[in-house]
């Protein structure tokens, strides 16, 4: 979006507080524009009667005021995306309270990518950093972005290990994207918004607010397929999420650990609960191939979405599958390519629903 | 059962091979000296058509076949149960394929008792082992008797934690009961015999096999409220008795570990299944608490059942608890009890449905 047309988005952010306040404004008025030429008395409900925002609202943005916004969208890695843009990732509009206006640094057209949540402890032993470690790099490496909340810990190891294995990988940030939170981590977001993308919902200068990190949490669960926590002690933020996630419809996975450690209390609650208990990172693959059938497509996106058609490569791959179920090691075999490039073309494939995995380690076309 | 009773049993017994062929028998004609009365062309059908055994049945048991059981008999804490017996443990009823006759040596009224069967590897780990004893130590202070198989590993730290407690325990074994498999487990099956019992459906002289391993498994389970896997390789003896004690409808409880132990992929596999996660062993008195009211009191059985009213010790805990919800932690004060016998005492009182557990560690009378 061109700071010309931010601007309104950016007054009315400002006004009502970003949240729930512009959406409920956005439901009944339809947009921006029937917003700003709505008459005063259908405005005063909005604002609990309060007559100064509507007063503020009818004289209009004054462009001024947003030096600090026009500088930050001066850089061409930066963005802001309304919820009534194309490039709003779908699954951000199923949640019961999607953001209105999101800051994105980075690749913005990665929000519609289909990703995986990992969270955890910030405070998470050996054994659990590298667990994150590991089924990061595994989801990367099949070409699922990898979400997290820049957090210390396992969210740090998540996004690290994503960007060590060439993919993208998104950062969940509960402040203003004009700083980074924690501070320890400025170069990890640095490196995050070059591979991927930060994103937050909070206007610039935001500082880190204890009320605004379970707000958060809701976003890293609402863009995700799927929430992974790997480690997290009883009444952990990684708990809100997986709640969060849980109440959006998103699959939860959790791994077990031993029945003396603290961090795998969390976990253990989760799977009682009803999340998956995961070993390994294709029993993740393995739920989210069925899942990712349900999954709407995002208008405009060029994203890995059902419906896509087939690139070139993949519809190579589809012509040497037949109609049959085959085995993944056959097409290994006869397309030449790596398994680590096969697999990681099967899966988008499957989120795509070209393919359909069949038992036996075999997938067979789906038309 | 005495020896001149149990000949008739024993006889029969041998030639049907003690498991289905006894049962159908019994099931037709209903009694023993039904079956010893019925015409040939009646019982021949029972035998696919053989004649001899049938010509062994009508000519009736020879007493001097059965010196060796004559000898077992003599010893007083050697007993024969039949399915017939009121001493017959109303779980093993339930069960599709319940043995004929148990062979049992030790205290045979604890075969009605409420109990929890502890299983697991035969190589378990350092931490596998300790849980076992922890979790078997806990269960029979709280009055649950520990069955198991008397295996190496898991099973043996079940028997012995729940012997040094002060406890019960029933070790049911895949041999004849005139011999111990394993041998190194001849004096640990002696202290069980003195407190507790060995259980066998095998005619004595049986020598350890294969088969008979799984089908007495099926013991393990049919015994017990519910089965707790400790620790488990995929493909273990103990996901087998997991598999039939789901079927039985025994509740199965699974203690999660590191995703990269093979020992706990067993219980991570059966927690997928269904089975419960437990990170204590008062998660599993929880669960089976509710569960236990569900049990059938079985016929004369003195043992703690539903139904059964309560001793003067537990009336005066009755007492003391009105008929609102109150607090464990109280009932200790004004018993002037110790909290180990207090909470052994509620366990009873809520199997035999006197009592129940009510949210925030309190306990309500149910009448």
């Amino acid at each position: 979006m061109r700071f010309e047309d931010a601007v309104p988005w950016l007054h009315l952010h400002r006004l009502t507080g970003g949240g729930a306040g512009l959406r409920r404004l956005l439901t009944h008025f339809g947009d921006i524009p029937a917003i700003c030429a709505a008459p005063r008395s259908e405005l005063l409900p909005f604002f609990d009667g309060d007559q100064s925002p509507v007063d503020a609202l009818r004289a209009g943005p004054d462009a001024g005021q947003f030096e600090a916004e026009r500088a930050w969208l001066d850089d061409p890695s930066n963005h802001l995306v309304a919820i009534t843009d194309s490039a709003y990732p779908s699954l951000l509009h199923e949640i019961p309270d999607p953001p209105p206006l999101l800051f994105v640094r980075g690749d913005a057209t990665l929000l519609c990518a289909p990703q995986l949540a990992v969270v955890g402890s910030r405070n998470p032993s050996r054994g659990g950093s590298d667990n994150a470690r590991a089924f990061s790099d595994y989801l990367a490496r099949a070409g699922l972005l990898v979400t997290s909340g820049l957090a210390l810990g396992i969210d740090a190891c998540a996004h690290e290990a994503a960007l060590a294995a060439g993919g993208e990988t998104i950062a969940i940030a509960a402040t203003g994207l004009d700083r980074v939170y924690p501070a320890a981590h400025r170069d990890l977001a640095h490196r995050i918004v070059a591979q991927g993308a930060l994103v937050s919902e909070f206007a610039l200068g935001t500082p880190p607010r204890r009320e605004n990190f379970p707000r958060r949490n809701r976003l890293i669960s609402g863009l995700s397929l799927g929430v992974l926590v790997v480690e997290a002690a009883l009444k952990s933020g990684s708990l809100i999420t997986a709640r969060l996630a849980a109440e959006q419809g998103r699959e939860v996975f959790a791994i077990p650990g031993s029945i003396h450690s603290p961090l795998a209390r969390g976990c253990h609650a989760l799977i009682r609960q009803g999340a998956k208990l995961v070993e390994t990172a294709p029993d993740i693959l393995e739920e989210l191939g069925a899942l990712a059938r349900f999954v709407a497509a995002p208008p405009g996106s060029n994203a890995t979405v059902p419906g896509t058609p087939p690139d070139p490569a993949q519809q190579e791959l589809l012509e040497l599958m037949g109609y049959d179920p085959v085995e993944v090691d056959m097409l290994i075999e006869r397309s030449g390519l790596t398994p680590g490039s096969v697999s990681s073309m099967l899966l988008h494939m499957e989120l795509c629903g070209l393919i359909e995995a069949r038992p036996g380690g075999r997938v067979q076309r789906t038309s």
